[in-house]
């Protein structure tokens, strides 16, 4: 398929005018928003929304369908057609899903005489033919209800805009009950304030345990309402119920607005949010400022390719990468921490949603990057999460910990972040953060501590855990470094390479010993059962090469740098087939590679420390174009919260955090071109390739580089960087 | 029965010399807390609790059984022999349970292996002959587990003290999943600071449906931990569950204390409650500082009686009167609101735990004599929840509306403190307040004022409603007046009066009719059914006198005074039997008459209005002598957050507020040749009893009084109040 790609690629030979890195003015033609497509993901097992939102934004306003299954964990999924209202968060691309607050579903008719699926809610049917979306904007029609709908955002509030047509009554159900997948309403609170205000609580619990949310509605219409509680019609300007919905009642109206302030904090919150933000913001405005948003956060990264997928590829990855983790935080710095309490400002700004077993890899790296400025906020809520509850999260889902997923991987996060220089917390609260998850006895630590490894008959997923417990130990070696801790590097150095404990030279797999040490048998790296073996969402050879920390370490393992290569090779030439319980996690497959799921994210990129970085090259480029679709079901996994995205975007730009801490970026091969990248914290860095094939050398600033990395700091410094390839030939 | 009591007060003749109203040093035989018995109401069906609290404190730690149902309401029966534990909070008197938050559980042995209740938990038995109960302490000894436990508080901290005897290790169950009645958690948190701090939250839902508490728990002692997740054990030193517990192993210590800070607020605010409150208390000055509180606050009133049971059941009945409502707020004076959200300091003092519809009767009225300077905060924690949720309250449980039980009782209380000048609220907020709740459409309010009256098949409790509607219309026309609101005065003095549309001349019965206005048929006055009928868990018996604001005009609806009487006779005198389905709510029967329960509290009073009232002294003394006796199942039905126990307060020192708003005290008669009210507002104020048998004068500092009533600021003008009853002979 490299070939093929190549000779796609060969027309490309745009001039470099006009593409100053310096430019801040969008032309129409290189306006980055025309180039996100928010479909990408909602199909396949993508399960990302398209709703609207700004970057990281608290509010995620976005369409619901009634769930059918694990496909529709972010609410919605491009193969339905059943719309069951607009609601004012979602996740994105998570395996889990949750949220889905404080529903709005604009219809006609008599509220309780309308059909009811099999929750007993009101739904009505949609085509995407009337249906369009853009970052911060997402519109629908519904024929049935004759009613245009049309969403925007700001960081904390929602805004609809209801066009009704027709002859009938414009009416607006807000239910505070609905919930899919494993959550569940537990109260919900409705207040008629006055004829254009409403406002309310919905608190849920499911995948996040403790989830209050409050809101306070503002329409540009009066209304008259109904309150109905647990599906009864009651009297009266307030309510309290598990299941609290209210009918509000425009009479004649032709087109109502709406702007909802959110607030995890109280309704208090939600209203000086409102305030802040949305006061007096017409939809227009409001749809306006979101995409400018966007735009300045898109124009970070600026790519020049004739082909308009593959732009389209580009800008939705970044897109979607700059979902979450979230804005967390009231307007006056306010937060719902992970002690189940309301904080005042802590003087740093708080972010919740840190999918961290995904987001480590590649899309924490990317936000050094691109947003550095949020970098230092993002550590001190990792660290807050560590002063509420005495351990850095693992997941944290709105200041919930999830408890799903392996490792310690805030430690990554936060140890690249001091490394980079990207944050003013104080190192030794740092230190004892990272050190805490380290030291802690759960999820097979204990063991971890005691044998070298974890032991498979004592603790599930124990080869996926002590390799990436290894590796984060790895990271706060490089913290007790460079914090000059002698001792404690020492100690973290040793348990980074406890992935040599389980390295199996007989079979040439990472494979789980148990007690005595012996080799766990029978043995098959083909094998796969949903986290019930010795390896996390996957087998034996998607797990096998995950030690970033120390690559010749690995090769060495293998005897030689061939035997490596060939195993390499193997992995995505297998077939692949695999035994026991495939879950749709395992997907994106070449051979036994997994792109859509997170543990081989950096494999391709290890050619690149051997004489077959070709290998790699062919690989990336496979992997981009098989795996990354300009279409709903074009992403081969979960994006989950942007890390599959984050992947596109380095790769595509040609360089990736295949070890996610300290600032080194292997060297991949442009997907561009000419890639410029407008960094807050940098200078003007170009991407350019020019030859086709195989890279020949890479030369930044003129100065071939002798290593296949690129230095973090040297991108900031600007400059070129070249990827040569063999000579154009015709 | 009259005639025997007064032989039994007959030997009472007590000098007054060392009963100076001023006094301040109590004696120990004057020591009011030694006639205070904690375990009155704990049988039958008062559903008191006899655990530690100070008045009105936040904490009320306490005992509990595993409910076996109705009775066990506030957490423990005196009928009970198994312990569960000593959790925080508790009601008192309440006809729903709820709270019992954070239990604590000393016990031996191997926690997984001891045997469990139906609901899988560890319990011990226990006799009364080793338990004992005084103002702000608690003590039972556990003879299974050879621990002595102690327990005591302060406003917001639980301490306990436990004794660990014989040889096995010392232990302690923390419990936070522990829930009775409707009541459940929904998620628990629980984290080991340090190997003396344990802090965490229970978020439950059940008769408050939002219930979030936090604590932090100091131990004396170090301790190691296992953490339990819905039953299971697992590592670690925090975790989030469902339910949530934690053993702490305390190894040989032969003793530990406990200071326990709570908070509605946050885990924050449950360490600064702790850190003001108890930060270097021992349990001796604790229990030193509950009992100083409760005797200062008992010491208002000071009564003489030779026979100290007498004494037992007032000073009971007083200390059972300060229980509710709570101080709801932290130290700090942020709150958790009606709107789900935390509130920053108001600048008033929450208060929560309003049961309106019980306690507006005497329980107010009493708190405006013995704590004005509460009823401000109190008047502002009611306004504050209007603001909140656009009504007051019904019926606040941690300030959310159970909207148990029928009328705006909230009004009474608000224009009563307005009336007696004890609230700088702005009294248009006020105003606005009271006005919202006889507006609202919901409860039927919006067929009362289209029909003047609830027709019953249209609205359940259709004449309870209506009556207390009226009352509390009433009131409202009371305040429009002192508002110099002649309008309002007017409309609402007009639904004052629609007491009188439900009033059936031909039985002389308050009698539901139907919107054509025929009355319901057919009508059997003694006819019960559990809030299913026209009448609120009550019969037309109970009812048909409720009209406090306008005896003058109900007795003309009797025609004569004459058929007043000859009804209200009829009242205490007719069989007991009654049809239907009883409800034990309706306890304490005299003839139809059911001093168990409030609607009936102030009929007995009206014969002051008659030529008969020595009909009333002879029903008061016979309600005081057999509705309360000094024993655990003393009390005749739910002390209902102290209103029970208030009546008794009121009909002990000889008047009563028959009407609770404006200040007006029906004289009844003494129970005791002399009572002092030492009151914070007003000067030193003396009941005297002299003679025996029938009231024949009151007199008034000298002045002989025509009307059967005294006012709020005569007492607290201070002086005598002398009942000269007839002479004595010999």
């Amino acid at each position: 398929m490299y070939k093929s790609l190549l000779l796609g690629l060969a027309s490309l030979a745009l001039s470099c005018a006009g593409c100053s890195a310096t430019q801040t003015v969008t032309s129409p033609d290189q306006d980055p928003l025309q180039y996100v497509d928010p479909f990408i993901g909602t199909g396949g097992h993508g399960h990302t929304f398209p709703g609207a939102l700004v970057p990281f934004g608290m509010v995620q306003l976005s369409p619901d369908n009634p769930s059918q299954g694990w496909d529709w964990t972010s609410g919605y999924h491009y193969s339905d057609d059943t719309l069951i209202g607009f609601s004012h968060t979602h996740l994105s691309g998570t395996g889990v899903g949750d949220m889905l607050d404080v529903l709005f579903m604009p219809f006609r008719g008599d509220y309780l005489a309308r059909e009811r699926d099999e929750k007993g809610r009101i739904f009505t049917r949609y085509g995407h033919d009337r249906e369009s979306a853009s970052p911060g904007y997402y519109q629908l029609y519904l024929p049935q209800e004759q009613v245009n709908a049309e969403l925007t955002a700001t960081t904390r509030t929602g805004l609809h805009r209801y066009r009704y047509e027709g002859p009938q009554a414009a009416r607006l159900l807000v239910d505070l009950g609905y919930a899919q997948n494993y959550d569940k309403a537990v109260v919900t609170f409705l207040r008629v304030e006055d004829n254009r205000t409403l406002s309310g609580y919905r608190l849920s619990t499911g995948w996040a345990k403790f989830q209050p949310v409050y809101f306070v509605a503002r329409f540009d219409k009066p209304f008259t309402h109904q309150l109905y509680q647990e599906g009864k019609a009651v009297k009266g300007a307030k309510l309290q119920a598990e299941q609290g919905q209210i009918v509000l009642d425009f009479a004649d109206a032709t087109q109502i607005e709406a702007r909802v302030g959110l607030s995890y904090v109280g309704i208090e919150g939600a209203r000086a949010n409102l305030m802040a933000e949305a006061q007096n913001l017409s939809f227009d405005e409001a749809r306006e400022l979101a995409a400018g948003a966007w735009r300045q956060q898109l124009n970070k990264f600026a790519v020049r390719d004739p082909d308009q997928r593959n732009k389209t590829k580009f800008y939705t990855a970044l897109y979607h990468s700059f979902v979450a983790p979230q804005i967390f935080h009231d307007t006056d710095g306010g937060f719902f921490g992970a002690d189940g309490s309301v904080h005042a400002n802590p003087d740093y700004g708080r972010y919740s949603l840190f999918s961290l077993w995904d987001t480590f890899r590649a899309l924490h790296p990317l936000l050094t990057l691109s947003d550095p400025q949020r970098v230092d906020d993002m550590v001190k809520s990792l660290l807050g999460f560590y002063d509420e509850t005495s351990l850095l999260p693992t997941w944290d889902l709105m200041s919930n910990e999830t408890d799903v997923m392996i490792g310690y991987h805030a430690v990554p996060v936060l140890v690249d972040a001091y490394l980079k220089g990207l944050t003013s917390a104080d190192p030794e609260h740092l230190f004892a953060a990272v050190k805490a998850s380290a030291m802690q006895d759960g999820f097979g630590l204990d063991l971890y501590r005691q044998y070298g490894y974890i032991p498979s008959e004592l603790e599930v997923e124990a080869v996926s855990k002590t390799l990436e417990y290894a590796f984060d130990d790895w990271a706060i070696a490089q913290l007790a470094s460079a914090l000059d801790k002698p001792d404690e590097f020492a100690y973290f150095s040793r348990r980074a390479q406890s992935y040599r404990t389980l390295f199996d030279a007989s079979t040439g797999f990472m494979r789980g010993r148990d007690k005595e040490g012996s080799w766990v048998s029978p043995f098959n790296p083909t094998y796969v059962e949903h986290r019930n073996t010795d390896y996390t969402e996957a087998n034996a050879w998607q797990y096998s090469f995950f030690v970033p920390q120390d690559v010749q370490g690995l090769i060495g393992l293998f005897g030689s740098e061939q035997n490596f290569v060939a195993k390499l090779d193997e992995l995505f030439t297998t077939s692949s087939e695999m035994q026991g319980d495939v879950s749709p996690d395992i997907s994106g497959l070449i051979g036994q590679y997994a792109h859509g799921n997170e543990p081989v994210h950096h494999v391709a990129y290890l050619y690149a420390f051997t004489d077959d970085r070709h290998k790699m090259e062919q690989r990336i480029a496979e992997i981009r174009d098989s795996m990354y679709l300009a279409q709903p079901d074009g992403l081969a996994g979960n994006d989950d919260l942007g890390q599959m995205s984050a992947w596109y975007v380095f790769s595509a730009l040609g360089f990736y955090p295949m070890n996610p801490v300290g600032g080194d970026y292997v060297l991949g091969i442009p997907q561009f071109e000419q890639a410029m990248l407008n960094l807050p914290a940098g200078k003007p860095f170009t991407v350019r390739r020019t030859g086709q094939g195989q890279v020949e050398s890479v030369w930044l600033n003129g100065k071939r580089l002798n290593q296949p990395v690129i230095r973090h700091q040297q991108i900031l410094d600007g400059g070129e960087l070249h990827f040569q390839l063999a000579p154009l030939t015709n």
